[in-house]
């Protein structure tokens, strides 16, 4: 299976500038988060990316995506019609190809040498089916999330087969008591489940899976974890993949970071930072604020 | 004097995104750098502010102006003619007034309970003149400011005196030995100068004075300053300032941000957080991440 196209989302009302934003990147590049972003993609081997945006933010996304912009192809979502119609938007660009989907306001580090949209791309080749990164998610965390559960793959195979579930359960924003029923997976701390990472690597049935799920045709057991109404998330999508054949979770070895929660910006940076070059600089950095020793550090041209 | 209006300029090539980054203000609310360099005017008693910006810039800029939209006339400067050319375009605006001037690129925290656009517009009233905010500034960082010298103003008069001096002379990112010759200010640490700090409060005086520097009208003495060729910078008008008056260089407490630094916007959002509501928070994150236990420190829902 290849993975060569890439969707990301960016047209959420609250979520759409986010990816507009200004960081500066490991290497101490200045980029924007949308950058970054495409940087993740094309370090798991990415060549083409579909971006769906609101039309009027088009002018500062092809600002914003600098060197990236002829590998980008704009798709419009003009209402907030939610996160499964934003996906969907992409279909004709997704034709029959498996996909990567990553959120436009979410930014990785990876915990090993390896990015973590590689860590899951690895993974969709190498088992050639749909695949969800995930984390081990405290129960208080359950509202804020898309949960799984599953098997864990047989330890027979490689060693990466030990961070890898067969999905049976997809239920978004689960309440603790119907997590406790049903989305229990076996190996997690206690009081912990499979949450969403917000990354997938997709194939493209889940395109006409929305398209049942927005013309509201799926049974009801699986529109009973809609969450949005009438707006479908990704989740209620996915929770029919199992049942058109084998639908993994991979636990990422690296940790995501939501720009759109509150100091989410400040957090990215900072985590991006100190895995980084200029480590050092920011820890300089960080005392010489924490002790007021800031005189001059970060004097420049008025001009 | 009234000083009822401020001139903030953000159309400078490399600046005229960073008014439209995303911060957290020091009360934990969400704002663009914009809002809060607005805030800043508006805590000095500012009522009209005139936003210089490049003409492609204005729909971004009105989006980030949030509630201060109406608060603020857009000026354009379609050509990247400098910072001098930036402020007159305000010309009209300022008409007969005095009035705060702030680089949009640059966010300000005070070191006691008065903002630093106050302590500057409190002096201007109170000596009825033209107020250039300062910080005492190491020789080695005179590359990157205007420089100015004087005479301290006389103690007889109340504590702020102490802060206060007498403009003599105005020189552009001078160099070391011109500085030693023409610069050295008495009763500052050995090896320190008056660079500006990014803020000032003008009369309207300026204005002509910028005008006879773009006809090349002003003596050559005065021109002698001009670092930027034929695009004149402020300093090289407000050099000519003492010889039509008083004009006042004041030692704000406080420290000023250029978000246009490297981790200029880390910092500016370190500085402004630390020295509010949500300092733990802040810590408690920095914490975390040094310690490498982020995970579910900031999830969100992925949809």
């Amino acid at each position: 299976m290849q993975v060569r196209k890439a969707v990301i989302t960016a047209a959420a009302p609250r979520q759409n500038r986010l990816p507009l934003q200004q960081l500066v990147d490991s290497s101490g590049e200045d980029k924007t988060a949308l950058q970054l972003i495409v940087d993740e993609t094309a370090a798991a081997g990415i060549e083409e990316i579909c971006l769906v945006i609101r039309p009027e933010d088009q002018q500062a996304y092809e600002l914003a995506a600098g060197p990236h912009l002829a590998a980008i192809q704009f798709v419009h979502q003009p209402e907030p019609l939610g996160y499964a119609d934003a996906i969907h938007r992409a279909a004709d660009f997704v034709a029959n190809d498996a996909f990567l989907h990553l959120v436009g306001d979410h930014l990785y580090v990876s915990s090993t040498g390896v990015p973590c949209a590689k860590q899951l791309v690895d993974v969709a080749k190498e088992y050639k089916c749909s695949v969800s990164a995930v984390q081990s998610t405290r129960e208080s965390m359950l509202p804020y999330f898309g949960v799984v559960s599953g098997p864990r793959l047989p330890q027979s195979q490689q060693p990466k087969s030990q961070r890898l579930y067969e999905i049976e359960h997809v239920i978004e924003k689960p309440t603790p008591t119907l997590a406790e029923q049903e989305l229990v997976t076996p190996g997690l701390r206690s009081g912990h489940y499979l949450g969403f990472f917000g990354m997938h690597v997709l194939t493209a049935d889940v395109m006409s899976l929305i398209s049942d799920l927005t013309r509201g045709d799926l049974a009801s057991g699986d529109l009973a974890s809609t969450s949005n109404g009438n707006k479908p998330c990704l989740s209620d999508a996915v929770a029919a993949l199992p049942s058109r054949g084998r639908y993994l979770a991979h636990q990422i070895e690296g940790t995501r970071y939501n720009l759109g929660v509150k100091y989410g910006l400040l957090k990215a940076q900072l985590a991006i930072g100190l895995s980084g070059r200029d480590r050092d600089e920011i820890l300089v950095g960080i005392m010489d604020l924490l002790s007021n020793r800031v005189e001059g550090q970060n004097v420049e041209c008025t001009a």
